[in-house]
């Protein structure tokens, strides 16, 4: 589906997808290992969901899913990244983090204290990054409310309406950015459940 | 000896050790579960550990192992105290943050991103409790620089010179602060390694 989108605008790009279920720590290391013949430029760790409900009601299994792959499988992912390429050219690790990174939004405690975690270690690593000179860029994307499968998942629903839930929203396309795609060269962008299409434009 | 340690000063006091690793999420819920037949006043989350290093050179097994203990174990022991005790009188739940929590130290980014969802988790606990119009208190504890095990356990040696690598710092007891531990009330502590006794009487 997303193959398939992506080919209808850039015919010429080799798209490759690699399914996994990065809430498994596990996974983000196979992950990783099974792209050692590419040569990495851009590394986008878009994959997350969210959680409503207070911290009493909230679903511990959902919570610890939600921590191991917002937070550890992001970690991994990150750290295996920068020691491989930290010293290439034009490299760049973007992480998707949230305007409840920033802010804490109620019924989102715990989403976003797990945002808060992703804008701190990104930014500190944007900046141990810049200390040592090394050629990778890291950055923090934060979106605010963003129509995808988002809402879907973090409230346990099969519908969700974006209108009724906020007064404005982005589109993933507009969230997306920028439409030159920097194609050919070799992206790679973690997504579980939530399709940010051509998150790698920024 | 923590137990030996509070019983000379509180000889009246009944000490219960639990030991356990949180670093294995299931075993918190576990030690929660042991403590059914108490009723908790104070839960103070206590255990933790820090790494030292940049991230490109983690060690990512370490960081998994802090990541489940830090940021998993508290969330996990929170959620249940919270729904357990929350409209019970008197009560107070405790996460020890850093003040890395709120500035990104060099060399330490990951763990201060852990401390910074600690931060946000619990801020906004507080403020989800207090809009709810819940008896529980939720509190976060900001030290800095402590001599504890902690700098042993972050830098991976058999000892550590606190005054050679702090201009200042606080011993555990001062961050105990006041010396009037309300006893008898039941109080839950988590702790690894890291022997700050009588947090709970902050």
């Amino acid at each position: 589906m997303l193959k398939k989108e992506i080919l209808e605008e850039h015919p010429d790009v080799d798209v490759v997808i690699r399914s996994t279920d990065l809430s498994v720590p596990e996974n983000a290391y196979l992950l990783y290992e099974g792209l050692k013949d590419y040569g990495i430029e851009t590394w986008v760790n878009n994959a997350g969901f969210g959680n409503y409900g207070s911290v009493a009601d909230q679903d511990l299994k959902k919570i610890g899913a939600m921590l191991h792959l917002n937070i550890e499988a992001l970690t991994i992912l990150s750290s295996l990244f920068v020691r491989d390429y930290k010293d290439a050219e034009g490299t760049q690790l973007i992480n998707v983090s949230s305007c409840g990174g920033y802010t804490i939004v109620p019924t989102a405690v715990t989403y976003c204290a797990a945002k808060f975690y992703v804008s701190a270690f990104t930014e500190g690593l944007a900046w141990e990054l810049k200390e040592a000179g090394a050629k990778m860029k890291a950055k923090v994307l934060v979106p605010a409310a963003t129509k995808t499968e988002f809402g879907i998942v973090a409230n346990n629903v099969s519908e969700y309406d974006y209108d009724k839930s906020f007064g404005t929203y982005h589109t993933s396309r507009q969230m997306a950015g920028l439409p030159e795609v920097i194609f050919p060269h070799i992206h790679a962008m973690t997504n579980l459940k939530i399709k940010v299409k051509g998150a790698e434009a920024i």
